[in-house]
């Protein structure tokens, strides 16, 4: 199973592939898709729709795992990233139905075992987890990353549906 | 011109097309765009990206005219609306590169002459303004019309480009 890891963001997209065969897990890519700061919106956000689209088409995912926002610094940002959510989400709608979230908690329970765990500690374990030799850069792809393994640890079965 | 006015929503989307020649304008015809509650999101957000590639496609606008969010009762609800925003800029964004937005205050100026003007008023203009017999329902559409009559009477050229 190939899973597409996303974790929503306006500037910055991080994203992650990774695949599994059975309890083995195999990292293919990881990046992510950037937007600049001043150019108009309906530009920002069709980059992250062809962004996400263009990951689909070339690494064909079965799954694609959100990592779900509940927080934001207020109001005005949650309104821009939550438009970023929204262009990844349509983009992926379009090739599948297999879209899927977690919590950071249960990505943290996924990844290191701990569900309080903090960035260091996730980011250590998805290098151990996937045999890589750093720790992936930046932040927001080594999240992404960790949220394919999550959906990869946890199967489609008990994952939940984009609900809201 | 032909304008299409968009009150973006996640539950209830309002539209409305108005052509002006000159400073005559006159209504096409106006809606909503309705998702499900308890559908999952991938579902919801497509409705809303259909429904308004439908629209543009029917009857083809040479502007799009969003009216500008900056108010959500919290952050999860304004992360919902901002996904509903996404997905409605992002299908406009396929056609045309003419997406503007308004303020509240804005429209309220331009449609009453007056920026504190309250809902009832705007009403009642946008059934004045375009010779309607009855006042529009839903309020989601009603905001909307009033969305596509400010984009007429303040023109492009003063118009704001989405930015955030």
């Amino acid at each position: 199973m190939i899973v597409l890891g996303i974790d929503p963001g306006y500037a910055l997209m991080g994203w992650g592939v990774v695949e599994s065969t059975g309890s083995r897990m195999r990292l293919i890519a990881y990046g992510c898709v950037e937007t600049k700061a001043g150019t108009p919106m309906q530009h920002r956000l069709r980059t992250l729709q062809l962004g996400v689209r263009d990951l689909i088409e070339i690494y064909k995912p079965d799954d694609v795992a959100f990592e779900e926002l509940f927080f934001a610094r207020n109001v005005t940002t949650a309104l821009m990233v939550g438009a970023a959510r929204g262009a990844a989400i349509i983009a992926a709608a379009e090739y599948t139905e297999n879209l899927y979230e977690y919590t950071p908690m249960q990505i943290k329970q996924a990844v290191t075992g701990y569900g309080k765990a903090d960035k260091k500690q996730i980011q250590q374990m998805v290098k151990l987890l996937l045999h890589m030799d750093t720790i992936p850069k930046p932040d927001d792809a080594a999240d992404a990353i960790a949220c394919a393994i999550t959906h990869c640890q946890t199967g489609p079965a008990k994952a939940q549906f984009l609900m809201k």
